[in-house]
């Protein structure tokens, strides 16, 4: 099996700059309701945010060996997203792969495991998310595979895929349906300012997410 | 059966103001230990907190229908309290609905869901109560009670019972039993003051809380 | 049964002071990645840290008797740790006791259930670890030992050992090994210091983590 | 505050057996799809099942004192049900209470924490029900309430409610309620055994659920 | 969007026959340790095992709607695999729906919320795996997809890949890897029987495991 | 550091014979309520027990090697220990090495991590506790302590200390309190049994548990 795959199809820079403009909340509602990972992945901090291409690892339990192999092969504006198998209680990642990342201009880390050296992290700047905070040291013997199809938070990411991260958690686009969830998440916003002005005017639920017709034929009984 | 029950009894607006001055800690404790939800649920910030009548609402898990019903039912002043199975992995609320809350001048919203577009919510400055942060969409599918006594975060809540929440969680307290609470946490903080005093002059444990005659009844042994 | 042993070793204030310079997964790594208690106790605001021997106390669960106990026979710069069963669903401890802490110079509290009161204790200033948050108030019915060995956190303490915590997490020294440590711990700040000095100089993971031989060891296969 | 009340009105013998024919899954749904405890409580062996009024406890965690009063106050058909704070970590009940109240003629044991002597148990034959098996044991300590709403598992339930237990979990009937709940679930059993029928002979779920206008008016999509 | 594909590519059923005599744990290990879904999938009676190609579903949490669509369109030998967002709490599939499956020869039902009705469906024979039983009962409301492909158990199943059940969980085969995995397999019990006979025969790990020189190659020190 | 430490000092076969009359549960309580390890290790079957001298193990997560450099040490009538960092997502044992454990006459082996090829091991009768059943495959790459103390479960356990499991779950007894423990056990035996006659015949909880002079000095209050 070919470990680590280097060739790795990434959106243009444009696409990415036009998908960051929108939260990940309207992304994953935009394109269906689909992509966001398990909400047990968040930012170390709620300002930390981020949009850009995936490249994907798989490492082994508290083993980051190949997360140190793929910051090799990630460029400026990747996402490096590792799964290391939902195991919270070690520190995959901390401030010196964090300063080799930052001084690559790589976009975020994003793991289902825990980070450390939060406090430096956060100063450096570095978006993180992660499934926990935890001090634990990771060997670094096991091999696994980079850019391949990776699940992670309950969703598949493949290599290219971009991901959009905020304070509510991260969701993932495809490749090739960016352009189209760009056009539908303006839609959504501009839809969302007409909603909320409308509320701010004194419009109510009823009239305002169209619900008396629905509620009158499911049946709903009021009581004065 | 009724769905939508319209007609709550409030507490005055006088009582609600009274009660809080007080923490939930205080008033849990004030009330003989009882009323506190689950730790699961918290504030978004934790500079976050409420006072207000209960309007309790029951949503399908990922579906928050009811809760776009109870808005329009709710007035100035209330807390809406939304059990949705304690289905985390859904944002049952966000900026949106949020706004329709503000403009009505409701006082907070609290579920055992998720809740969604938070950094808009701090902004927006509505108090939000959560078991989780998460994005994913939900339905509009499901009918289910407004104003029916409900069970949430292991407690019962009353319509009209008061709500308070801060930085360490909710407790409830029965609207007919909110004065005599209210004496009780004034009585509680006194003495709290009082103690915390003593300990800054130099009081010991063993003399503020009594301990000699306990310890000596339950046989407590010291090795000098 | 002694319930209370009064008499414990503690490490030099110089000790402590010179540990307290690093970080405490720093000081887990420098000493072989052992001692991190579970990452379930975190801060209650992140930028609360410490470093103390530890006074050692079991609690019953929902019941903080020797805790009052313990803050008796605590000393100024002692770090008060508590387990109460891993029940956090309790609010072991709060600003009264907080007060009686800060008063007497103890240096932190450390618990595996919950603690409530917790914008007062931020603002008292006194570092407070916990499981949890939470506003369920404790009885003060069940004896308990205090500064005998003390499993928490999946780890055992020994009272009069070091414990260091920060945003990461808490580690515990071995009081006779802590010379040892703080000279490792130095070594390896040394070493970090260095590696992202040279990462921001340009160095890449292969290179600086010395990866070259150990892949082609273990087989890696890259697909250019 | 009165910790124990003895008087509860306990629904009739004939209630109870004719309300026993019927699973927990049923009674639920013919209840209109409510009362089903929290699935955490399970029985400690499957073949267990029991129906009977409730005598309500609380508990401290890790504390049984009540639960030994609570037996004294029992009588002959009565499930004894136990709230302590969800804390699993502890056999609150085992062989030798399993006799007390195998002896009084008791119909089951309720918890939400843990319970030890699981062989000796089954072998007495005493449907015993709980969120764990622990091997901790419990001090007695605190008072609390006998015979006053509890709420357990996320539902709540009056002193003299009738609980069913068997494989599938738990569900609570209120006393008046009872008579109604009967004739529903025997016309649920009565439907369920003709769609099984139809099942056998042939039926789709298409055609015995109904499914093809409400298929069509929400817009399902099938590609042949 | 198509919510429902009918067309389904699936393996031969002497593919699926000569693949079900191997465990899940040794297929797999056969694949190079892939395709174990999450363990928190288990079957309601450890002496149940199935075999068969997936039909895959996505419904709501706490509703059923799509798995009746399902029913409708799977064949005798397939397996019916439905992710309803992990929520636990609710009994998705009974013994109604599983008289309709039995009567159809379907395989099997695996599902990463609930079921109920567990005494029924283990008298009935179907094999049924999910994460919990539970009682609860289900609303029909929500549209899905209908093999599509699905991510369940942290591992995402192509609509026609093979699924294998047993005591220890599921694993999932890709439908064109199949005949592959089945030679590996049957190496890997054949060596697998090899070292049993060895073991039975007083051989040792270190010897059977080539431990000497990899222990040596890592450094082990053993203190007679 | 030295890994394996080949020198156990084990409790004589007659002391591990005796002690193994007494279930978890009272060997727990007669030792003072010390020594029971985590509920979340379970037997595979429940009437799987256990009796013998701890060999101790630390494994890294889902890396089983140091397990099998365990089982060449251990030798017959030993418990084989493994801690993996309460990571459940994996089996570390099966039955290969399971038979390499029954061949040697090992007494049991227990472990925080998970298990697989359940119904081989219990076919084979080697009593096997864990904190999970899970198919995925370990690697074997990490060095780790061999009868070094391990704290598992909650838990501290010194190379020789003698472990008793049964149905309700482990508990440890320090080798050379163990004589201590027999008698204190048999005398508690001895109570119970008298206990559960005493009920049989008729005898009430608030008598034989001497209730009646507690509860009046507690203050309990109760109303006919």
């Amino acid at each position: 099996m070919i470990h680590v795959k280097t060739s790795v199809t990434r959106p243009s820079a444009d696409v990415v700059r036009r998908l960051a403009k929108f939260s990940s909340a309207t992304i994953h509602e935009a394109q269906g309701r689909r992509g966001a990972l398990s909400s047990r992945i968040k930012p170390i901090d709620r300002s930390m945010h981020f949009c850009g291409p995936a490249v994907t690892v798989r490492c082994a339990p508290q083993d980051n060996l190949m997360l140190q192999v793929a910051i090799h092969y990630a460029t400026a504006g990747d996402v490096v997203l590792v799964s290391a198998g939902e195991f919270g209680e070690a520190g995959t990642f901390g401030d010196v792969l964090g300063n080799a990342m930052a001084a690559k201009g790589i976009a975020a880390m994003v793991t289902d495991s825990g980070v450390r050296d939060t406090a430096d992290l956060i100063e450096l700047g570095l978006p993180v998310f992660s499934a926990n905070v935890a001090i634990r040291g990771t060997v670094k013997e096991t091999l696994g595979p980079i850019n391949h199809p990776l699940v992670i938070g309950g969703e598949i990411v493949y290599p290219g895929d971009i991901l959009r991260g905020d304070a509510d958690g991260i969701v993932v686009v495809r490749r090739d349906e960016a352009e189209e969830v760009i056009a539908l998440a303006q839609a959504r916003v501009d839809a969302e300012d007409e909603q909320i002005r409308r509320y701010r005017a004194g419009g109510t639920t009823i009239e305002l997410c169209n619900l008396t017709d629905k509620l009158k034929a499911k049946g709903l009984l009021v009581e004065d």
